[in-house]
């Protein structure tokens, strides 16, 4: 095992906060030193969406860096914490799933997490098995526990409150929910993004009344979507999942906004924190190119899911597509949706390239409409989706946009 | 059945509130008119100690109204609420019970409530039987019918969480629990204490929820206790308990601060509501001696409980005690609590008739301790707990306690 103060290096690197901090240096430094046992390293997932995007990852492959370095990492399936529904930093109650929804979620997510966990020192558990079967004493004595004021304290459920926004009771139940999940795994230090903490202290406390050593809090900071925003999620087109084609995450990790690189580098690739210092100080003194960076990045990310081959292959395609025709690389996106035929005056009326389907067919008869450069003349073609996703279509000489899966 | 009418008059005769108003006159018209089945009316007692007490039975008495008008009486023993605690009017969370505590009490309160409701057309269940098989999904959507903020509008929570005193996320489940009785036992009125109020109306919601017809709501008001605070309880002696003998009620009435005389007359005792208001008015006017008013009103609840002969009984034992030994009648009382025996001056320490238990032994060397009248003269003797209880003790001509079981 490697020495405490290399493992504390890396462990630590990019996180947000250690809660607390002194009592997680002793656990990493007894199990350096043999004096304990490898950490239990706790990340709980809820298979609300069928994707595990970009975001997922930075938290999961902080939790392989345990493994790598011998810890043994505990990834919960919230198979039923996904139908109550998570409330951190949510300005109003969560449509609640149903349990065949979850289930069919959750079997996509051990194939995509596979692709970043590694496969030893991995154990795979879903709360339904413990928390579905609690009775109703179960559940008051875990109520008991924690206050209505406390719950109150929480910067989302305060704002809410104040602004007469509605709380379900329910929800107050989600942060013991989450510790009890601690309780169970006896984990020795739980993962999350920094709009986790209240949640992941909840758990401290549950497991110091259980009698249990309680597990340290580590945060990772949150990854903003691809545009900027807050919420990443696949439906609104800003984030890469990590099941994705090469080419289509190089092209997206390319429409991505070019204040967020450096916090791409540093959370999203595997790429050194002193290499991305000196990313972050070129970009700044203007001695590195953004768009060469930004293929850099591209790159890196194809890399980690893929491979150096792949990534090389996908930034020839986008060359193709992009450079080689002059086409802008940040053009908008659009999402093709679960359609599997597009009516191509539709389609040009529906991403915005025409204002009207009248338009479309005259553009279309003009000749100004292409398709990855190949002029489309048939103003009554209908499309299949298959041969749509991943392209970019044209009207005229300035507007384009590219069309996702 | 009798008339909607004269079933109005008297199912509505000293209530509170009836909520709301119309739909409650609409059911007994309805049942009295043959149109409907008789109404199923509700009313919830958790066994959170082992003695019914007359304030209970202001609404276990109205409850016996709906049986002798032809309704059915539903009586919810809470075995499982009491485990949980009603924090209906209370500043803090109560002590939990165990479900050992709760069966003991439940097996006392069937015996006791069977002194005022009849026999027939009651239906007897205890909320464990469904509460407490319901699992975790179960307990969510129950949850999840109710917002934070609905609960906070209530009054003891309000006070609660705005003058800091913690609120335990469990006591939320209270009155979701109380209406998911409703919704099992499908009531279609529920009685309660005017303190029950959001609590009856939370049932209403889940009824609805659930396609049942809501119930109506009828509370009746709180009895003070016999010292006039609002917290009623046998431990605090200032209550009569429905199984108590002849004898401690008729004392205890008399122990009745006079101010709450015409309330007692009222809801504690069967005399027509005509004359309770010529009772008021002749107390007002001074027509009417308090002292015997009260002698009145002690005799109606021992004839309610025991019979009149038993009230005749009593009375002459209380002139005994008090009466013909110019024993002043509303002296302090004394519970003489667990304890099976005591030792002579530790009792008149700690009734508070001696200073210590030196002087103790130096009163009753001096021959001036008296127990209803007899000296005693023994400074070293121990007095079994039947001896005491009942009894009048005193030191000296003015100090006296009455000691109660």
């Amino acid at each position: 095992m490697e020495s405490a103060e290399v493992q504390l290096r890396i462990l630590l690197d990019g996180v947000e906060q250690v809660l607390p901090a002194a009592e997680f240096e002793e656990k990493v430094t007894a199990a350096a030193r043999g004096r304990r046992s490898p950490l239990r390293a706790k990340f709980g997932m809820d298979p609300t969406s069928p994707d595990v995007h970009i975001g997922h990852s930075v938290i999961l492959r902080k939790l392989r860096a345990f493994q790598q370095l011998g810890h043994t990492a505990v990834l919960i399936i919230g198979g039923f914490t996904a139908q109550v529904g998570d409330p951190s930093g949510r300005s109003a109650t969560r449509p609640r799933l149903t349990a065949d929804e979850v289930a069919a979620n959750a079997r996509t997510y051990l194939d995509q997490v596979g692709r970043i966990l590694l496969p030893e020192r991995l154990e795979v558990v879903d709360n339904a098995d413990w928390l579905a079967p609690m009775q109703m004493a179960d559940v008051l004595r875990l109520m008991s526990q924690m206050t209505v004021a406390r719950m109150l304290e929480r910067q989302d459920f305060a704002a809410r409150y104040s602004h007469g926004r509605p709380i379900a009771v329910s929800e107050f139940l989600y942060p013991l929910l989450q510790g009890q999940d601690s309780v169970e795994v006896r984990s020795d230090v739980e993962l999350g993004g920094t709009d986790q903490t209240f949640n992941l202290l909840v758990g401290r406390d549950l497991q110091s009344a259980a009698g249990q050593p309680p597990q340290s809090v580590l945060t990772m900071p949150l990854l903003e979507g691809l545009d900027g925003s807050a919420k990443m999620s696949k439906t609104s087109g800003n984030t890469i999942g990590v099941g994705e084609p090469a080419h289509e995450m190089f092209g997206k990790a390319m429409s991505l906004r070019d204040e967020l690189m450096v916090k791409y580098f540093r959370l999203a690739t595997d790429v050194h924190p002193d290499e991305v210092d000196r990313v972050a100080s070129g970009l700044a003194a203007g001695e590195l190119h953004p768009g060469q960076t930004k293929r850099r990045l591209a790159r890196e990310i194809v890399t980690l899911y893929h491979s150096a081959e792949a990534a090389r292959q996908a930034e020839e395609r986008f060359n193709t597509q992009f450079v080689d025709r002059s086409v802008p690389e940040d053009i908008p996106e659009f999402a093709l949706g679960e359609q599997q035929e597009w009516f191509l005056p539709s389609l040009l009326h529906a991403t915005g390239l025409c204002a009207s389907t009248s338009e479309a067919r005259r553009q279309t008869r003009a000749g100004a409409v292409r398709l990855d450069g190949e002029t489309l003349a048939d103003a009554t073609a209908t499309l299949a989706r298959g041969d749509l996703a991943g392209r970019v279509l044209q009207v005229g000489k300035r507007r384009f946009v590219r069309l996702c899966a």
